[in-house]
């Protein structure tokens, strides 16, 4: 057996914590497996960094601010490598430079292109454990990357496809992946089993249990993820693909509550205006989600959209920059709402979740904004102050629970 | 012009000093020089990362060591770039990987082997000041090295002659190369040139302005070195090779109190056995310094020698453990003694130094216990008690400070 084995900052952040996941990582070589840990900076060790940068130069370029906070991960490898050694068991750290985990070139924000095995297998042979930096790589100009927050992720999943392991194991501080967050909906169930796709939109909508290019990844090379605690043995959740699993209609619910309502009201009613709102704000890297389109009067029509909370502010300042070329007349916002959505590869082929879905909302009074749907998906805008209520009354109602 | 320039960890210690730093790096460069920077870790980051490890790990594995405080130059260096684009100028870092500081494999105390400069040269033709992280090197397996502390000094060397630079700037809390320790010696005389092999006496007696190695390699590729303040304009000392110098008899006098010496007694006066002793204490890394040898009784000789004080304990045990072997009947030791040496390029052309020096000594009632020369240097073991009176002494006798 090959694992891969991921662990976050919170899981090395003191000496005490370094230990543990050297134990739990030892018992797995001791039964005879290969084991390659990934791992993050130590506890609150990137914010440091980046406070320190920014206490320098708020407008760092991001490759001086990738060397910089690249240099978390190398120490909790090197510590935890460490550790190991002093349970007596061998171990090596390795930097993105020496896995040569080829990426592209962006700075922080870069996508593996990439991973080199031959320095790791080789570690392996000589039956160590193998401990690599998360959330780095190195582009083509041989300079330092990151690859975004949770990162680290992505970095397990891309050894584990390159490795062929035979399982990603992605350490967290909740038990597994559930039908709500159990911080709000106190019967929410842990779930045994999801597929990437349904993974995929729970992660995209604020069930932040993985990174969500690391389940695109681990989709498309077919790595079985498994996301579980680093606190206790608890099993976790088993991420892919779900030919031999039992489809549930409904597998979560999700909110997400960092977004935002605008409305642009009074364009021209002509072709073309509509994509040119989309095109300038998509040119600005503002991703739209919910789209809502309504006749106005004389020839105009109202167009509301939501997009990320923190994307608000932005979007209107261009918004208002271009509203001549855009014909707008108006345009309004409205940062109090939330999105719920309700994820299910069962969904697929039984039409009447939405309505089950409606009816549970109306029994509880909550009122429904916009509606978006997908294959596996259906997505609701609600009143922020509803959201708990909603997200209680939806996972009822499908009986998520049981 | 293409200079090299290094910075020690205290130069860069907080976010004032690394901009201090960076705006006299940048009135050079402004100057139409080529300049590369050469950090150290900031501050006390070294041994904060020593400390660490250690807590986890006090035998950790050095490749790991190496791994982890690697790190402290990378951070210095990524916030210096930073701070340099803060002040509008083009600014890079680069690591050891990045510019290729090829090293011996050994861990903690590498050396260089071949420095890469296609990098460097790259980003000094696009107008860019260079910062390259000190310390460190990288070895045939890929693997991360470190030089020892103190090797940013050698690294700044090996990229100066490597680069062919026309200068190589040391950068430290002092204005320069002293005739004797300022503190010690009150009309101590700040030194204009010196050679290169006063130079690593003086270094190698403990007048720890520069690396030993650093010297060696700048001596050998025949680099121009500079040692300055970091903290003023004050010219610094030139080392150089010295023919067109004004030859002083006698440079500087330099004290090294971490001396001990150690007496073998009673051990067979047969060919041999000397060098045995001497090839025990080299093989556990024991350096043995000046060495007197006298007729002992029955066939006997005592042997005294000196060796480091860090060092006395260990060989000691040593020695008491080949005691058998080596016909040994008692060994004795004593730590309170300091060596005080003169050196001068022009003493090998006058043979009157030494007299001299000895008439200093007795004029202060300073008693010599032993004697050691080079072509230009004498040593003399004196009580430890003696040695700042001893210093001042002979500095007097030779008028050093006119």
């Amino acid at each position: 057996m090959l694992i891969v084995k991921k662990f976050g900052g919170s899981s090395v952040a003191n000496k005490e914590r370094i230990f543990n996941v050297a134990r739990r990582c030892i018992e797995e070589y001791k039964n005879g497996s290969d084991v390659v840990v990934v791992l993050s900076a130590m506890g609150d060790t990137t914010d440091q960094l980046i406070a320190m940068a920014e206490d320098i130069n708020p407008k760092a370029k991001k490759r001086e601010m990738d060397m910089l906070l690249t240099t978390g991960e190398q120490v909790s490898a090197a510590l935890m490598a460490m550790a190991m050694q002093a349970l007596d068991v061998p171990a090596v750290s390795l930097n993105a430079f020496q896995v040569m985990m080829h990426s592209t070139s962006r700075y922080g924000n870069a996508r593996f292109k990439r991973v080199e095995t031959e320095r790791i297998l080789h570690e392996l042979d000589s039956r160590k454990i193998v401990i690599v930096t998360g959330f780095q790589g190195v582009n083509k100009y041989d300079d330092i990357t990151t690859l975004g927050r949770g990162g680290s992720d992505t970095t397990a999943v891309a050894l584990a496809a390159a490795l062929h392991a035979d399982r990603c194991e992605i350490y967290t501080d909740v038990d597994g992946v559930f039908t709500a967050d159990p911080r709000v909906v106190k019967n929410a169930r842990k779930l045994d089993e999801v597929t990437y796709d349904e993974m995929l939109e729970l992660a995209s909508l604020g069930a932040k249990v993985l990174h969500n290019r690391s389940v695109e990844m681990a989709k498309k090379y077919n790595v079985e993820l498994v996301v579980r605690s680093s606190l206790n043995d608890t099993e976790g959740t088993v991420v892919r693909e779900g030919a031999d699993m039992e489809k549930l209609l409904v597998t979560g619910v999700a909110a997400d509550k960092n977004t935002a309502r605008i409305s642009v009201i009074g364009v021209l009613d002509k072709p073309g205006i509509a994509f040119n709102i989309f095109d300038t704000l998509a040119k600005n890297n503002i991703n739209v989600d919910i789209i809502l389109q309504s006749v106005g009067r004389e020839g105009t029509k109202d167009i509301s959209f939501t997009v990320a909370g923190d994307d608000m502010e932005h979007a209107i300042e261009i918004l208002e920059k271009n509203k001549k070329r855009l014909t707008i007349k108006e345009v309004s916002c409205n940062p109090n709402v939330a999105k719920l959505s309700v994820v299910g590869a069962g969904m697929m082929s039984n039409p009447g979740v939405a309505a089950k879905m409606f009816e549970a909302l109306y029994n509880s009074r909550v009122n429904i904004n916009m509606i978006s749907t997908s294959e596996i998906r259906i997505t609701v805008l609600v009143d922020e102050k509803d959201i708990d209520k909603a997200m209680n009354a939806v996972h009822d109602g499908f009986a998520m629970g049981e």
